[in-house]
């Protein structure tokens, strides 16, 4: 990554002197933000342009180039990129577009680079895209004209669109915070975000990283990355509706991904996602502030009506106001002119015009030890107060950052004012209450996170182990046979794996229906079938049934049922009746696949009806039991598994256990792609699982250890 | 309240020569907005100020006065108040704090101000306000000294809170929107917000109406007047949690409403609420473009990216994105340099730099018959771009104008720009797309939802009609006795107002337990007492009773248990258990009058633990059934009442015709201040109430019809 950011030399190929030519708008910019490195120019119709030679073919060159630029038509760019590569140029910045957003020929073409590019070792962004701006050196390759205009400071940005990338330059500008390094990736066929997150990371010029993504290949590297530093990784990840995938698509190729399970695997990495523009440049300004230690807010504000608002953001933000010491609120008092306002945490500064006053009360505040942070909200009119406005603003940042505590300011003024005090003030500025207590909280969140993760003790192997030979067996078994386990199979998987199941006998299709278990009835008798995934919607489960000849007849009866049907039928599973009481719980527990994150289990209400609340809880394994524990709060009205209305509380190490063992199942078997106990009766003493859909991808066979 | 707006003379109580005297500040607002009436001043210092007497008592002014604003301590103010009185001034705007907002004694002279008012027949704003603005007639009352630099327009604003009315007018103005009227309502002891609304709907220079409130006294007649008129009425209401109470009570003496039950009156009365203040400013701005009469958006983008945040704020907002006609997309496609983008809905104009194409598209765009709406995003850079982009920009709203339908604009540009472009840009501009998406949404649901209340056919009284003098016997009886209606009182309540309940019989304390009822077990056996709110918690609930000495001893039993307790015991009523199919479902069907809006009803889920889900849904009464069809379908996971896995659907209209007596009840009987059945099972066919608790307020007589 550092030779794209810091090449020595870099030659542009594509230019020419046609006043539509974009190939020379990024020599242009080259020039503009003054580059420090060599810059040789490439175009087919030679000429002359910034008064430099532009060389007719890449050969030409004969000095050395760290970096190519390539703006030519789609179909030239794999030639361009093998002469490159002839040449041992190792970095490439492919900004064409053409490629997999258009069709499948661009798709084809997309191939070739990757292939070209294996073959002589080199690194390419893009296709489609405006690569890379670093502030410290000046490099600047996109193909839109710039002017040299934008804040520099300690952000790294990285954007699968350019129009976005760009976007943030000028809202980080308005909002005074700096560019560090810019990266607009497009197609990422070779280098993508994982690779600039990485190296963002270890970047110490960089405090922070802002991405924007439509697509997220390996969301579990990203995670892995995100959790392996202390800086924010704020992510705006677009592309999260069907239709918004097509254009997504066309834009910079991107696929999408379930967006319920990007929401869980930013959370566990502690990613901070926004789908807001704005939000997210609130959050960035807080991240300027010095760091918010705890959750006690202090609210001083000249609006009262703004306090109120204040204080409803800061009780859904979960910030607590502890009330001031009574020495500091009789030392305000004596400072008021009328005793018309009363006193308290917020503090309405309403009757109160001496701005040294203000002053005084932010700095005792700041030195109260309950208070982690202020909220400071201040009115005026320009026309009276600016300057003295002004003064104060900036005497309370430095108050701020003598502290160390963060004073969130937000300023209501005229809007030339503001700008005016946006220009004068190196601080950040909130425009409304509830914005600034906002931000101020996703930061304290995004810290707690951040070290509640530092401490995972990450998963712990279930005791006993599962009997993984008798899981493989099973596995093996269904993989032979070209199909998933079936339901008494599956139901089988889960024993070995350390589940309770209740009692059962499985009839095989052909063999005598007089079947006496071993076991009490009453039974439920279900149907086991390759390609019957709604059993009971089909009638192929029958419940309450007695011991005896109901047994039999039933049996009988399913077998006449589904046997002339097409769904596979393989026989009968014979169950013992679970028993319930008044304070069981039905869970559904289910894991599956994701392309890009890997292994997810999912914990949701069971039972027909709740079930159809759709209310679930999502995580990416490996998990810790302690995160499981969260899981299991996370669900809606988890509060009733404490105990409610006199019930006992339910198992809850059996039910995390049980969901303990199917995230094991998934990192140890990749084979399985998803698997779905439903239900999972947990009741005061164990959990038992009733019923189970397991598959498995028949294209590969399943890795033993 | 047309006297307060144009009054022909006013009149300043409490202005002084000293430099921190703030009754000046408002005869120097009156002159700085060139008030057109008559301005006398008054102080008890006299002197003489903006070339003017000071009048050292009321009485020295003979001229007649419309309007007298009070800012004096306020102990002084019952005496000004009756001293206008007198002078037969009947309009008094009384700025002072120290009222209800600071301690009792306030609230005491609060009372007194009340009584002078009625005794002269005058109306009084405040106290604890800033007062008026008419852009008319340049009336402005603030004691903060302004300057008159605020945009005039047609939104009337309302706000509890002087310095948020004050920040109204400066983010209107940075967002070029104008105020009309404006209104600082403060502790509205006599004249409040409805007043207010009240003018504003009938005042023909308004086209919306914005407030601020913090609590809501008389939220019925909001929601009357707001349904009364096409106009968009918009509230920010703040003060929604329990400290935020505290000091909102210290701040204009407000008390907090139930915030589930504003929000559900909000929306039946189309009234559109926001808790952010930036997201209300994007509204009002929306509502300055043509009106969007459908759903059908083209999204029009020269950033790609933007377009992908477009669509999927556009699908979250339940906006359709039509495809463009054939013949449309070769047009474009012939203007296109290369033929590198894919062209669609929404369309990338990532690749065209013709601005004349761009206005070109947009104006067919506006011709397609499909579609109702346009976001158009257009990212430059000013160093570049910004000519030719004004222009652009400016010829688009008027093509919007033009084709009266609205084109949201989004615009990405460099700060400095951004303001110069707001400067010569009469039209509104949005800085990220999904908030040109979620505003341009916004209207569209205000519309809709506003011509569907239009045309509600309001409350059906149900038929059988309720027996309501079997039911005032019971409420009768009840309060007689001082007391809440008991369990066995309340399902007989419930029958006569024609509720199907089990078969049941009470049985009094004192009397032979040796029941025998005429219908056959099993039984539930329930006690009944004053006191006691959770039976089942307290073992007060005997389940599966078998007919014979199952029930004699059960009724023993509890009568053992419960007869020395303090739970006032009357008896214990048997009930026939009822017979649960799996179609059958649980609620919760309750009511209760809220002091501001009147009878609230509720639709809960029921059963123990959905209970616990705290799911619910909320309307405010009289309601048609039309809206109690849609209070079903609000409760989350109401699908699953359509019939699930086979199931049959619920009997609705047995639902639909239960709450409906609820609500008549509530209505027709306020003293009965709430009701809960719980549960209400409803399975295929009917409805059966299993349990009821009703509480009525013994402080007053049933009124009978």
């Amino acid at each position: 990554m550092n030779t794209f950011f810091f090449p020595t030399s870099v030659m542009v190929i594509g230019v020419s002197t046609r006043p539509t030519n974009l190939g020379k708008e990024i020599a242009r910019n080259l020039l503009e933000f003054g580059f420090t490195g060599e810059i040789h120019l490439v175009g087919t119709k030679g000429g002359v342009i910034f008064g430099r030679r532009i060389h007719s073919s890449v050969t030409e060159v004969t000095a050395p180039v760290d970096l190519a630029l390539i703006l030519t038509p789609a179909r030239t760019v794999p030639g361009f990129l093998e002469e490159c590569g002839k040449l041992g140029i190792k970095r490439v910045i492919i900004e064409s577009g053409g490629f997999g957003e258009l069709d499948e020929s661009g798709r084809e073409l997309g191939r070739t680079l990757i292939k070209i590019a294996t073959e002589y070792n080199m690194r390419f962004m893009g296709p489609n895209c405006i690569g890379l701006m670093n502030s410290d050196n000046g490099l600047a390759t996109p193909f839109i004209t710039l002017r040299n205009v934008f804040r520099t400071g300690r952000v790294g940005t990285v954007a699968q669109s350019g129009g976005v990338a760009l976007s943030f330059l000028n809202m980080f500008d308005g909002e005074r915070i700096g560019y560090g390094k810019f990266a607009a990736i497009g197609n990422k066929l070779n280098v993508n975000e994982n690779d600039f997150l990485e190296y963002y990371l270890n970047d110490p010029k960089l405090d922070a990283v802002c991405m924007y993504l439509e697509s997220i290949q390996d969301g579990a590297k990203l995670m892995r990355l995100a959790l392996s530093s202390d800086k924010p990784v704020i992510i705006f990840k677009a592309n999260t509706v069907e239709s918004g995938s097509a254009i997504a698509r066309s834009h910079t190729e991107a696929l999408a991904n379930d967006d319920k399970i990007v929401d869980a695997a930013f959370k566990q990495a502690g990613i901070v996602r926004f789908n807001d523009m704005l939000r997210l440049m609130d959050f960035l300004k807080a991240l300027q502030l010095p760091p918010m230690l705890g959750r006690r807010l202090a609210i001083v504000s000249r609006s009262g009506g703004h306090a109120v608002i204040a204080v409803d953001a800061a009780s859904q933000a979960g910030f607590q106001l502890p009330p001031f010491g009574a020495d500091f609120l009789s030392e305000v008092r004596g400072h008021l002119r009328g005793d018309v306002i009363r006193l308290g945490n917020p503090l309405d500064l309403g009757d109160l015009f001496d701005f040294e006053i203000y002053k005084q009360i932010v700095e005792h505040t700041l030195q109260e030890p309950d208070i982690d942070g202020i909220l400071f909200l201040h009115i005026y009119f320009a026309a009276i107060e600016s300057e003295a406005s002004r003064a104060l603003l900036a005497h309370i940042a430095a108050l701020s950052r003598k502290y160390d505590k963060p004073v969130a300011m937000c300023v209501l003024t005229e809007t030339q004012e503001m700008t005016e005090l946006h220009k004068s003030l190196n601080f950040p500025i909130y425009v409304s209450p509830e914005r600034a207590v906002f931000a101020l909280a996703a930061t304290v969140n995004q810290r707690e996170t951040r070290s509640r993760l530092s401490e995972d003790p990450g998963p712990t192997p279930p005791t006993p182990e599962p009997q993984w030979d008798a899981v493989d067996a099973i596995l093996e078994r269904s993989l032979a046979e070209g199909r998933s386990p079936l339901l008494h199979e599956g139901l089988a998987m889960l024993e070995s794996l350390g589940f309770q199941t209740p009692p059962s006998v499985f009839v095989q299709k052909g063999t005598a229906t007089d079947v006496q278990p071993s076991f009490p009835g009453p039974y439920a008798v279900k149907v086991s079938a390759a390609a019957l995934s709604h059993k009971s919607d089909a009638g192929g489960v029958i419940l309450g049934v007695q011991e005896g000849s109901a047994l039999t007849e039933t049996i009988h009866a399913l077998f006449a049922k589904f046997a002339a049907s097409e769904i596979g039928l393989q026989g009968v599973l014979i169950q013992q009746m679970a028993i319930r009481s008044k304070g069981d719980f039905e869970f559904i527990v289910g894991a599956k696949h994701d392309p890009s994150f890997g292994p997810v289990i999912m914990l949701g209400h069971g039972g027909i009806f709740v079930e159809s609340l759709g209310v679930t809880s999502l995580r990416v394994a490996p998990v810790s039991l302690d995160e499981i524990d969260r899981m299991i709060d996370d669900l809606q009205g988890s509060e009733m598994f404490k105990g409610v209305r006199g019930l006992p509380p339910i198992d809850r190490e059996a039910l995390k256990d049980a969901m303990n063992r199917i995230a094991w199942l998934m990192q140890r078997r990749p084979g399985v792609t998803s698997i779905e106990v439903n239900p999972l009766m947990v009741g005061e003493h164990g959990a038992v699982a009733l019923d189970a859909r397991v598959h498995v991808d028949c294209s590969a066979p399943p890795s033993r250890d």
